[in-house]
Order: C-alpha cells, then sequence, then structure tokens
C-alpha cells in the first residue's frame, strides 16, 4: 500500500511517499513543489502539473493532506486555501481517497505528543524510515502526514478494505 | 472575443460567458457549477470537471474571477480559497490569461458605482444583455465579472492584443 502525504502551501507544497506493509514503513520519495509564475492562476497551475507528475510517476493507493490551521491572518489563510484545493484536487482526480488530519493530529501520532516540535517530528520521521534524504521541512511534514494516514487507516480497520480497493 | 467571468463559491460556483465586438455585448450562456459529494476533495473535484465542461463546451478567449473579500470569518474565508483556486485553475489549464478584479470594481465598472447593491448590479447585466436568463444571483454576478473584464481589456489597450491571439 502506497501512501501519499501532502503538506499545502502555495510558495513550497511539500510532498512524501511512503510504502507500508503491515507495520513496516519504507522510503519511496520526498520533495517540494514549488510554484512558478507571477499571477496566481499560473502558480496553481503550476503546482497543479508538479503534483500531477508526482501522482504519475509514483502510483500511490491512497492520499492524505494536513489540516490548515486558521490563524488571524486572514489573507495568509486565503492564500493557504488556494494552495490546499490544489493538494485535494489532484489526488481527487487521480480516483484516490484523500484523508484531512489536522497538525495536532499528525504529531500526535508520529511523535506522540500534539505539541511537538518541529526538530521532534523530523527526528522521529528519519527514525522510522531509516537512511531518508529529506528535501526540505515542507517534505519532512508531508512524510510525518503520510505516515499518519498509514496509522489511522489501519487501526481504523479500514487497511483491509483499502488494500483490496488496490488491488 | 468571448469571455468568461467567475462568481467563485465552495457551494455555488456562477458562471458567465459573453461575446465582445467593438462596444457590443452579447449574451453567450450562464449557469451555476454546484459541488457534489461529502468530502471537500470530492466537491473541488467536482466543481472542476462542471467548469471543464463549461469551458470545453464554449471555448472562451480569455477569463475572469472575482477577487475574494477576505473577512473575518476566517473559515469561510478558507473555504472561498479553496474554490476560488479552481476558479483559478480551470482556465489556466486551457491555456487562457485569468484576470481578477475586486467586487467594487466589477460594481464600479458595471453600475458606476463601487457601493452599488446586488439588484443594481443584476438590473445593469440585464440592461447591458437583453433577454438574457440568468440562473441565479452567483450567475449574475458572474456575467457582470465578464462584462467588466470586457470594459477593462478594452480601455487597456490589450484589446487588439488579446484579439490577435485568439484568433
Amino acid at each position: 500500500m502506497r501512501v501519499l502525504g501532502i503538506d499545502p502551501g502555495l510558495r513550497n507544497m511539500g510532498w512524501g511517499m511512503i510504502d507500508v506493509s503491515g507495520t513496516r514503513l519504507a522510503h519511496v520519495g520526498n520533495g517540494v513543489c514549488r510554484s512558478e509564475g507571477t499571477d496566481l492562476a499560473m502558480r496553481l497551475l503550476s503546482l497543479h502539473e508538479q503534483l500531477a507528475d508526482v501522482l504519475a510517476r509514483f502510483a500511490p493507493d491512497c492520499a492524505a493532506v494536513e489540516q490548515t490551521f486558521v490563524n488571524k491572518d486572514a489573507v495568509a489563510t486565503l492564500k493557504l486555501g488556494h494552495a490546499r484545493a490544489i493538494a485535494l484536487l489532484v489526488p481527487a482526480q487521480a480516483g484516490l481517497a484523500v484523508g484531512e488530519y489536522a497538525p495536532n493530529a499528525v504529531k500526535k501520532t508520529v511523535v506522540g505528543v500534539g505539541k511537538a516540535a518541529k526538530q521532534q517530528v523530523d527526528h522521529m520521521v528519519r527514525m522510522q524510515l531509516p537512511g531518508v534524504v529529506i528535501a526540505g521541512p515542507d517534505a519532512a511534514d508531508a512524510l510525518a502526514i503520510a505516515i499518519c494516514h498509514a496509522h489511522h487507516v489501519q487501526s481504523s480497520g479500514r487497511w483491509a478494505a483499502a488494500m483490496r480497493a488496490a488491488q
């Protein structure tokens, strides 16, 4: 079962792909899509094309996207909403079910506490995916989201169904 | 020159298409894409498919999308950001340049004042597109955006270039 995690951002969209077999995790790939272009439509198109290319190359079976932390900076929230739409759309276009997790839920699953520091998350991702070379903080977050999704799908008993659907 | 206007919304995405020849405007079509599905990814996919179908059917030469009014309701702002990304992405995927206009700019162009009431906008859209049957408030707004874009492209001198590009 191949799981894609996506950390949405308009400037940098992190992605991380893992293979899951029972309780074993294996790193497949990770990276950061960077939006190009001057206007918003072109930047979204650029992110869409890069992310669609990732899906075409690695053919994941399911995907998960981090929920956005809504804060008081409405302009930043709006930008993140635009980026997040691309992160949700591309896997949906590939026919994948897309999970959504709050940042605290990801940290709680990967580190054990919801208020873990970024370095702790990075450390635990490296522990669970030995030898992984991570493209940057956004890619590390995306791998954490993929790990979180793998755990949740397994523990919710949806694993067998997801495995069947993927075959 | 065929112009597509889009009024983005996650539940209802209005669209309006007009033909522009010199100072003459003619109505081509209008409607509302309604998002279907229970989760966000499926709703965005549904909007994307419906809007892509509109572009395939009517083959506009350029497009314009209303800028989002950022308010204090961060959750609503985030949702609108998701919908707006689809409104920007679909024309960009079709190779169209996408204009963006603040709601007040649309009202100022179509009605003459930036703080015009919704009914005034609706009235002026009907005046400029005689006999038009409008699918709803979101479609009326979308037609107003298309009219606004047509005026701005003409008055900015980009008209000739856009006409050449469309041929």
